[in-house]
Order: structure tokens, then sequence, then C-alpha cells
């Protein structure tokens, strides 16, 4: 399984994403599932994926050997993130349709991505795409989109994840979603990526990866383990009508 | 869709469910999905219902008529909770079996049920029916077991929830596991049922219903959000490796 969380917000983008992928329980392995495109000063895109690894995997490797040819609609050419989405839904349709026959029998092929990014002269945007190849956008309202196991960090993001929320604070929360995530979920699992982008810089940021010994990821970890039992233990006891 | 918890402690029994009941997303309606059984000073029996309402309902009819019948094995004579999970198991299958022939076509009339309760010279025991029928049973090291939604509510519970937890604490979290559900999930809705059973009483206690305008859950939900913002924003802030 996987968890991939991006944002888009008043201030920038942020993604995360885990870097787990199995086949079962005892076919585990490490690979990334976050992916970054684009020419500095004029558009930065960010991929994260999720289902069917050769799909996905043969997704990414033909959206950049396809960046050098320009006789083809690519990353690098079409003009908006929405276009990119479109581009990249096409992408694992050709996919799924050259794999599908004959070999792979009820073998479920699909794949869901998140695209997200900026355009030079355009706001950032992001979107998710469903494994049957239609997509929705990001907004104000609902600033968040999640890939994978997403109902255990959920909670957290409705809380207290706004569109206003600063990209750092936001990136706490990321993190925040992530540790009760895979601490519910075996499938789901370190090292982490994550990168943040901030609006209008059209620099492709450096990102990082959260490794198993992270220092900081530990720190916020067990501050925020601390602070819900004290949270929890600081609630007031159940009235006498409670018949506890 | 459903949520329901219940946990078997050192002090002694924890359920709460909801009660919102849904085909699709009109058909919306309020069921209690938590029923008590027992005899005081003998036995307690608590049930928690999720899956199709007609069977779930069809089961708790079945196990109430027989109650009186002295020539079956029924929830007041069976010698352990072990034995009455199985009479209950036994029940699903018997309405599974006679409402699937002929008309009941693809629907799944399966349900899932936890029964939790305590029989006299016996500690407390809690078992977790599948929708196939066979069950487990909670221990000292997973002292709690969901059904439903679970996915929501689980990091809060596999975080604060040991089996020493006391009874009182015991229930706030299961009430923050239940707003961290209702707020991201529209299929699981107010008002709540809830019953704390003190081990070796053996008096079937009272619960209580909690519901839209309750206060004390009010209290500690307003409670819990602002302590988790508070939280939030006193992590520190990533430092410079992050890129942020």
């Amino acid at each position: 399984m996987t968890y991939c969380v991006a944002m888009n917000l008043a201030d920038g983008l942020v993604f995360v994403s885990d870097s787990r992928t199995n086949a079962g329980i005892d076919h585990i392995a490490t690979f990334r599932k976050l992916f970054t495109f684009g020419v500095p000063g004029e558009r930065i895109i960010v991929l994260q994926t999720a289902g069917n690894l050769a799909t996905s995997q043969s997704v990414i490797n033909l959206l950049k050997q396809r960046l050098d040819d320009p006789n083809q609609p690519n990353l690098q050419s079409v003009p908006t993130i929405y276009d990119a989405t479109a581009l990249v839904a096409e992408t694992i349709r050709e996919v799924v349709d050259r794999d599908r026959a004959p070999l792979a029998g009820n073998t479920d092929l699909t794949c869901s991505l998140l695209v997200g990014g900026q355009v030079a002269g355009n706001p950032p945007e992001l979107y998710s795409i469903y494994p049957q190849g239609n997509f929705i956008q990001a907004t104000p309202d609902t600033p968040f989109l999640q890939l994978g196991e997403s109902k255990y960090g959920k909670p957290i993001l409705d809380r207290n994840l706004h569109f206003d929320t600063p990209l750092e604070e936001a990136l706490r929360c990321a993190l925040v979603s992530f540790d009760s995530t895979v601490r519910s979920n075996l499938s789901v699992g370190l090292p982490l990526d994550l990168l943040v982008y901030h609006k209008d810089s059209l620099i492709l940021p450096m990102g990082y990866r959260v490794e198993e010994d992270d220092e900081y990821y530990s720190d916020i970890r067990k501050r925020w383990a601390a602070g819900l039992q004290e949270l929890l233990t600081a609630l007031p006891a159940p009235p006498a009508g409670y018949n506890v």
C-alpha cells in the first residue's frame, strides 16, 4: 500500500509520500513515489504515485523519455498544470492498455497519481487522478488530497489544516498525519519523501528524505505522543449521568 | 456504515457505538447498535452490531425470543462468554441461510458483531465475530476491538489505550476516537450509545446515550480540537536540512 498527501495552500504546495510497496505482506520494498519535473523560472511539476508499481514506473519513464521529443506534448511543453494532469492521465491509459492483453488476466493494473505544480503566470494547482483516469482539483475549501491508506491520517488534516495554514505548520501537520498512519498500518513505512514549494518561486525545491533515524521526525513523534497523552489525561471526567 | 469500539481492560469493559445506518447516502436513519442481556449477579452480555441491518436485527430478535425457551441453548444458559459468542455466530449463520435463497441475489447479508461480558466465576471476555462467522478475542496486548469505519479513530486507540488504562480515561479515549471518525466520515453519526462495566460487579450498567447537544461531549470535542491545534503550533520548526 501507500500513503501520499499533497496540499495546495495560500503560500504554496506541500508534498509528502511514504516509500513502502508490498505485494501481500512478504514482498516489501522501498520505492520512491515522489517525482519532480520542471524548468527553473518557468514551471515546476511534482507527481506522487500509488497503485500498481509496474504501471506507475512505466508512466514516469514515458513522461521522462518524452521530455526530449519536441513532436509530442510533454510535461515541459503543456501550457498548464491542468493539461499536464490530462497528459499524465492519458499516459496511464496508454500503459494499462499496453500491459493488459493478453497476459495480465485479472491483475489490477491501475494506478492513482497526485499532480501538483505551477507554471509561470498561473497560480499553483493540485490534482488527483483516479484509477479510472478522470481527475479532481484541490480548492481552498478542500486544500489537501490523499492517495492510498488515507483514513488513519485524515482526522488531523480535517481538523487542523486550512488554506491559510503556513507551509511550515502544514508540513508538521503532514508529518503527524504520517506518524499516525505508520503506527496503525504496517503497509505504510519510512523513509518519507517530502517537498515544500513556495508559491511563485518557480524553483524546484530540493526536498528531503526522512529516514528511520531522523532526529527531527523522532522529536516530533515523541512530542506528539506525549502531548496527546497529556491532553487526554487533562480532559474532564464524565458527569454522573454517563453512569461510568 | 457504522463505528463501534469495545475494550476489555484491567478494570472492566467499555462499549461505544454510533447509531447511523445508511443504504447509499440518502437512506440514512438512526438505529441502536448496542444491546444488553444478563441476569443480575450472575452474568452480563453486551452485543454491538455492524453490517446488514435486517440480518443483525433478526439475530438480536431471535436471541431475545429464545431466552424463554429452556429447550434451546440461549444467552442466559450458555456457561461462558465464549459459548455465548459461538451461539451468536450460529444465529447469524441461521439468519443468513434463511434469508439468502431465493430472493437475496447478490445482496451482502452478512453482519459483524462484538460480544463482551462476564459470567460469575470467570473474568470479563470480549470477542469480535467476523462476517465469515469465526471470531477473535481481545487480549491484554490488544485490549480493544472495532467494527465498521475503524481507521479514522484507530490511531488514538493505538497510541493511548492500554490494558491498564482506567475506565474513565478509556471512555474519554473512545469518545475522542468517535469524534475523529464522525468529523471525517459522513456515514458515522450521533447519537452514540455507551456503556461502562466494572469488572466483577455483575450488574448490567445503565449506559448512556450521547445526543448531538450533549454538554460533556461538546466540551470534550472543543478541548480536544483546541489542544491539538496548540500542540501542533508548539512543535518545533523543521531544521534547515528539510529545505522548507
